[in-house]
C-alpha cells in the first residue's frame, strides 16, 4: 500500500494563493471545518476545493474528511447544484446540437435485473431522438449497463468521442462508458467515496449522476430512481428526496428532467445475468418478455419521447413506442447499434448464441402458496457469486452466468414446481448462489393483500408536462 | 504535494487477513461505515483499524473519513478507553518502578500564560514525589512548556529515556518531550488531525492525552482542564464533559486521576512569552510573583503531593507545598532540575540573564474605569504574531519576547496607567500585536460585579479522596 507516501505528518495545509485579500485565497482546512460545523459553503469555496482535489493540489485525506462531513451534515440544493456545476466542468462538455434532433438520456439508479436501457435507447432513436448514452458498469449487487453489453460478442463499449459522434449520427442511440473527458473530478472523487465509506449521500450521489449526464450535452433527462430491497434507496421516502435533488439540481441548469420512481422490491423482468438479459431485451423489443419489464420499458419511453419532442403527450409517446416494437423498427434499431459498435448481430437474431454458461441448477418449491416477496439484494448477491458481478474493481465478469426467476412475488406455486433455475460455470461457486436464491423467496398460504405498484411517484422539473 | 501518490483509484480497501472465520478479518471500510452510522465500534474494531494504520496497513484517507465520523457522531466511554489503550500500546510504555516513589504527573489542556509545570514539578520532586514529565509545544495561541524550558541557555529536552530515568533517579524530576517511541500512533493520528479538520473531539483529544501521560508509567495524573475565552473548550460544561473522560478512562486503567477546571478567561499571572515566564516561575518558586499563579500552583501541588502519598489530605500537600517554596527547597530542586538537563542555573539565580528583546514598547490607558475582560486568545495571538509561538510547524520560536500585563480582570485604572508592555525583537510585527493587546482590553466605568472563579469544578476517579 501506498499510504505511507503522502502522509501529514509535519506539514500544514497549504494556502493556495498566499494573497489574503484576493477571494481566492482558500485553504482546504477551512472548508473541511466549516461543513463539519454544518455550515454551507459558497459556491467559489466549493469551486476552490473540488477543482484544487482534481488537479491535486489538494490530498486526498483532506477530500476524505470532507466527503465524510457532507455525508454527516449534508448540504443545501444550492450547493449541491454547485458541487454538480463544479464537476460537470472539470472535463469536456459534448456539444451535439449539430446533430439537430433533440437529445434525451436515461439514466437508473441502479437495480437487479434492470435492463431497460437497452431497449429504451434504440426505442426513443427509432421514434427520432437522439440518445447519447454514457453508462456505467456493475455496482454492489446491482447489474451495470456496460457489462451487459460486452455480453454480445465483439460490442465495444470504449468509442472515442468522435465515434460516439459519428454513430449518433447515423444510427440516433450509442452507448460507451465514461471517457477519461467526460467529468474527472467525479472519477476521482468517486473512487475516494468507495473505499471511504462515503457513498451513501443524496448530495453526492446527485452530483455524480447529473455531472456525468449534463456533460453528454443533453436536452432532457428521464431518471429511473429505484426504491426497494434491491435499491441502494431502500425506502421511498429517501428515493423520493434523491429524485427531488436531481430533477432541481438538472432545472437549474436549464434541463428538463422527470423522475419516475420505480419497484425495486424484486428483480425486474425474469432473467438476472449479463447475456441472460440481453436475450430478455431482445424477447421485449420482439413484442414478448415479463409483464413488468414491458410496462416499465414503455413507461420510460413515453417520456423519452415526450421530452425528445416527438410526442405531445407522455400518452402518445407510449403508444407510438408500442408501435415501434409492434413493427420491428425498435429491434432493427438495436441491431443497427450493435452493428455499428463492432458487436455480431448475428446473436441478436438468435439470442441462443449469446454466451451460455456450462451448467444449469433448478430451485424447486417444496411449498404450496403464494410468493410473498423475493429479496432483491440477495438475488443481485447471488448473480456476483456466480461471477456475473464484481467483488473487487479488478475482477473480470462471466457475461454467461446468472438467474433465471420463473416465479415472482404474487405468483401461485406447488410442491416440486421450479421457482428459478442457476446459470453457472463454477462448481464451487453454485451452492452458495443456489442457497442465496432459494432463501430469497418467501412462500405464504395466501396470496399477498397488496400489490407494490410499479411506479409509485413521479417528480418533474416545473417545465414539464405530461 | 505529494497527494497524487498514494490515490485510491482502482482499488478496493485490503483485508488485513483474509481468513473469513478469523476475528481479525476486518475491513478498515466496514469500521469507517459503522462509525458513520453513529455505532460503537468492538475493542478489537478499534484494535485493528488503529494499529493497521499505525503500521502504515491502512491509508490517511480512510483514517480521516473515520476520524471525522467519530468527531461528529462521538464515541461511547468505553470506546474511548479502548483507543487510549490502543494508542498507549502502540510504543514504549515506561517501567519507573524500581523508582520506589509514587510517580505523579500534571497535565494542562494550553492555555495562555500557563507556566506552572515548571513550578509543580520541582516542588513536588523536593517532597519526595517523582515527576517524569514528558511535554508538548504550544499549539496555536497557547504556549508549551518545552517552548518555555528551552528559554533557559542550555536547556535539553530531548533525552533518551537512559537519561530521562538517570535524572528522575537523582532528582526525582525531569521535563523531556515526546520520544518516538512513545505513543507512536499518537504522532500519526495527531498530525492527520490537525490537517483534515478533526482536532475538536473529546474523545480524540482525550485518547491524545492520556494515552502519551500514561506511557510515562504514572500512577496518578492530575489534569488541569481550562476554560475560557484562551482556552481550547470556551465553555465550562465541555471542559467537564472532556475532564469526566480523562478521568474515566484513566480510572479504568487503573490510575488514580483527580481533573481542576480552571480559569483561563484572562491570560495566567502577568507574564506570557517563554522567557519571561520563565523569569515568573523563578518569582514564585521565591514566594513571591502574581496572586492567581501562586494560587493554582497551590493548588495542584497539593493535589500532586495527595496522590503521591506524601500528604494525607489535600490541605496538608497545600501547606506543605507552601513551605517548600518558604525554605527555598522548590527553588533549589528547580535549579538541579535545570543544572543535569544542561541548562545555565545562573539564570535561574539572576532571570535578568534570560533572552531579553532589544524593544519594549507600553501600552497606556485612554479610560478611567476598571477592567472589566482581558480577550486571552488575542494576547495568546499577540505573542505568537511577535515570534513567541508558531504559525507554522516547522517556525521556530524567539524566547525573548512576549507581553507584561500590568493590569487584570477588576483591577482598577486611570487615564495614562501602563496597561501592558510589548517586549518584541521585529518592529515589523511589534504594531499589529500591540493593537491586538491593547483591543484586548476592556475598560468599564464601574468593577465587575461577579469575579469568575479561578477554580471552577474538581472531578475526581473514585479512589481519590481530598
Amino acid at each position: 500500500m501506498s499510504s505511507r507516501r503522502g502522509s501529514p505528518s509535519g506539514r500544514v495545509p497549504p494556502a493556495v494563493n498566499s494573497d489574503p485579500a484576493s477571494p481566492q485565497n482558500f485553504r482546504a482546512i477551512d472548508v473541511i471545518r466549516k461543513k463539519r460545523d454544518g455550515l454551507a459553503l459558497s459556491v467559489s469555496e466549493i469551486q476552490f476545493f473540488v477543482s484544487a482535489y482534481t488537479t491535486g493540489d489538494i490530498p486526498d485525506y483532506q477530500v476524505s474528511a470532507w466527503l465524510m462531513a457532507v455525508v454527516l451534515r449534508g448540504m443545501t440544493r444550492a450547493e449541491t447544484a454547485a458541487l454538480t456545476d463544479v464537476m460537470l466542468h472539470s472535463g469536456e462538455v459534448l456539444d451535439l446540437s449539430s446533430l439537430g434532433a433533440r437529445r434525451v438520456d436515461k439514466h437508473s439508479t441502479g437495480g437487479v435485473g434492470d435492463k431497460t436501457s437497452l431497449v429504451l435507447a434504440p426505442l426513443a432513436a427509432a421514434a427520432g431522438v437522439t440518445v447519447p448514452m454514457i453508462s456505467g458498469r456493475g455496482l454492489g449487487h446491482t447489474g451495470g449497463t456496460l457489462d451487459k453489453l460486452e455480453a454480445i460478442p465483439g460490442f465495444n463499449v470504449n468509442l472515442t468521442v468522435a465515434e460516439f459522434r459519428r454513430i449518433l449520427e447515423t444510427c440516433g442511440c450509442a452507448m460507451i462508458g465514461q471517457t477519461a473527458e467526460i467529468a474527472p473530478a467525479d472519477r476521482k472523487l468517486y473512487a475516494l467515496r468507495d473505499v471511504t465509506g462515503t457513498v451513501e449521500s443524496p448530495n453526492l450521489i446527485c452530483a455524480s449522476i447529473m455531472s456525468k449526464k449534463l456533460a453528454e450535452g443533453i436536452d432532457a433527462l428521464v431518471l429511473d430512481v429505484k426504491t426497494g430491497s434491491g435499491a441502494f434507496m431502500k425506502n421511498e421516502k429517501d428515493a423520493a428526496f434523491l429524485a427531488e435533488l436531481m430533477v432541481e439540481t438538472g432545472e437549474r441548469m436549464g434541463k428538463q428532467v422527470v423522475a419516475l420512481i420505480t419497484d425495486m422490491d424484486q428483480p425486474l423482468g425474469s432473467m438476472v445475468g449479463n447475456a441472460l438479459e440481453v436475450a430478455e431485451v431482445v424477447e421485449v423489443l420482439r413484442g414478448a418478455g415479463p409483464q413488468d419489464l414491458r410496462e416499465l420499458c414503455i413507461e420510460l419511453a413515453g417520456w423519452m419521447l415526450h421530452l425528445g419532442g416527438v410526442a405531445d403527450s407522455v400518452d402518445e409517446g407510449k403508444s407510438r413506442s408500442a408501435k415501434l416494437i409492434a413493427s420491428g423498427a425498435g429491434l432493427d434499431k438495436f441491431c443497427q447499434m450493435v452493428e455499428l459498435q463492432g458487436g455480431d448481430p448475428r446473436t441478436i437474431d438468435d439470442p441462443g448464441k449469446l454466451p451460455n454458461a456450462q451448467h444449469t441448477a433448478t430451485i424447486f418449491s417444496k411449498k404450496n402458496g403464494y410468493i410473498s416477496s423475493l429479496q432483491c439484494e440477495q438475488v443481485g448477491a447471488a448473480c456476483v457469486i456466480l461471477g456475473g458481478g464484481r467483488e473487487r474493481k479488478e475482477d473480470s465478469v462471466d457475461a454467461a452466468v446468472g438467474i433465471v426467476l420463473h416465479k415472482k412475488v404474487g405468483d401461485a406455486v406447488s410442491i416440486g414446481e421450479p421457482l428459478a433455475t442457476v446459470h453457472y460455470n463454477a462448481e464451487a461457486r453454485a451452492d452458495r448462489a443456489k442457497t442465496l436464491v432459494e432463501e430469497s423467496y418467501q412462500i405464504e398460504d395466501s396470496p399477498p393483500r397488496e400489490k407494490r405498484p410499479l411506479i409509485h411517484r413521479i417528480i418533474r422539473s416545473s417545465g414539464v408536462k405530461n
